[in-house]
């Protein structure tokens, strides 16, 4: 995707999807890096007239060195040095990384819900459940820069003792069980249901399917809990939802959050807190990446830096 | 308690303790006045050579406006502007209010555990459950500066959803359930075992109680959720476990924490934490009570403010 920005602005004056590669790292990211060539191409722009690559990924991953530590859901990123690989096949081109989730907070606070707040934190459930934290007007990014992934807060416990965990918890694509994301995740709700996309389930359950119906109250409690904790915890002014099943399924996903928060947060940050449904849409990381681009080849973006 | 403080040095040079009054907060307000008073008599000082009233009362709480919104734990503490009260009672003396987490996080940061540290959480197990954040040399205080509520992040779903939560969660202080401090306080598990004091629910399970031995598992389990959600999404570089559960349930506390976050946090985030016991005991509240005083009436103090 190829894109000019000017301000808030941002214009996409080409676009190259591609099915992300199952077979490796190194072929995700030629992947990339034709994809790249190809909007270049379509726009009749040579690499070189190119200010940056913005790239996002799934975390979680280091935005200043590049690397991706480790991502659930893409398959050999594994200690990827993503940013300096794809720098390599686009001829030295600068390329700025930074998580999915993190890009999409930053252009939903440069152009989006999010406009001038301070304190706010972005989740978005779609393939998997990740987030970003804007506190006191700056991310919150951690020792080793990992902060935010909160999809893998776990909000479950095994509450019989007398069985081990993995019996009746599902397991994560991170390894560990009673994340937020392994109930609540489009990838994670249709495969416990069997099925290839998220929307079979929520149109199961809408049918009266039990199990269906189950599973959605299930992802609806884990949503919950997340925005009673975010509340508590960290206190922001404002939830972003962003991501498509939260798009698609407002009422399974935003709803009830609102709800737990009104009826189990603390009253002065729960009274303190709006949750909206993110203002970008499904470019919102393309728009974000530019953005994110934009700033860190001319040196700014303190804020999320 | 009165105490003199240079620099990272505290010496409490009188203290007197009081039961907290169950019958209001204005009779609480007045046993800290004459608890103040009764400290001073002892060191011998008038109440004009005070520099500052230094003051912790659970949360949520604004330290700005010095109002306590709610303390799940005192009776009466509903809106109550604590810190103007007590300085109606003590003359007009100038009072300084924070969460108690809050300056034990300060104290531990100034003088314990976490000196010259940007990222850490700071988490107390004793009668309630709670904590403070501070990420990249700033205390996250969120938009009505009540963040750090780390005890009521519920970690707990109830999973069978044919049943009602409240049946098969305990419920928690704070009105919620799920909350971590719901099963891995002191009072909470006293309580569900029926007993006055946490101790003798460890005491029991270490004589093979079966009933107790599932309650201790299951704060174990509520730590270690909380101690792995610290980690993915908040990456700090030190968790640091105060409060008196923690102190004397080492092996209940800290070391589920440490389990968990090895076996089921992200790897790179989990790498680059450390839990530790707190540095400074029962007098941490009255130790950053102290040093917040100073700190405040000096006009500095600006990461914690």
């Amino acid at each position: 995707m190829v894109a000019t920005a000017d301000g808030a602005r941002v214009d996409i004056i080409a676009r190259d999807e591609r099915a992300t590669p199952r077979d490796g790292a190194d072929k995700t990211v030629r992947a990339i890096a034709d994809s790249t060539r190809a909007a270049l191409d379509a726009a009749g722009l040579p690499l070189h007239e190119m200010l940056a690559v913005g790239l996002a990924s799934p975390g979680p991953l280091d935005h200043r060195t590049g690397v991706v530590h480790f991502s659930p859901n893409i398959v050999g990123f594994d200690e990827v040095p993503l940013a300096a690989w794809l720098s390599d096949e686009l001829d030295g081109a600068t390329v700025f990384l930074d998580r999915d989730t993190a890009v999409a907070a930053i252009a939903e606070r440069i152009t989006g819900a999010a406009r001038g707040v301070a304190d706010f934190v972005y989740i978005t459930v779609s393939t998997g459940l990740g987030g970003a934290i804007v506190s006191g007007g700056r991310m919150l990014r951690g020792v080793t820069n990992t902060a935010g992934e909160l999809g893998h807060w776990p909000v479950a416990l095994q509450m019989d003792v007398a069985r081990k965990d993995s019996d009746e918890l599902p397991r994560c694509g991170c390894g560990s069980y009673g994340c937020a994301e392994s109930f609540a995740a489009g990838r994670n709700l249709a495969q416990a249901f069997g099925v290839s996309d998220a929307a079979e389930v929520y149109a199961a359950a809408t049918r009266g399917d039990a199990r269906a119906a189950a599973l959605v109250e299930r992802a609806e409690r884990a949503v919950a809990a997340l925005a009673v904790g975010i509340t508590n915890a960290l206190n922001p002014s404002l939830i972003v939802v962003g991501g498509s099943v939260a798009e698609k399924q407002r009422a399974h996903v935003i709803e009830p959050m609102r709800r737990a928060i009104r009826e189990r947060a603390f009253a002065a940050p729960a009274s303190a807190v709006q949750v909206v449904p993110a203002a970008l849409g499904a470019d919102v990381g393309m728009v974000g990446a530019v953005l994110v681009a934009r700033e860190r080849a001319a040196g700014e973006g303190e804020w999320f830096l």
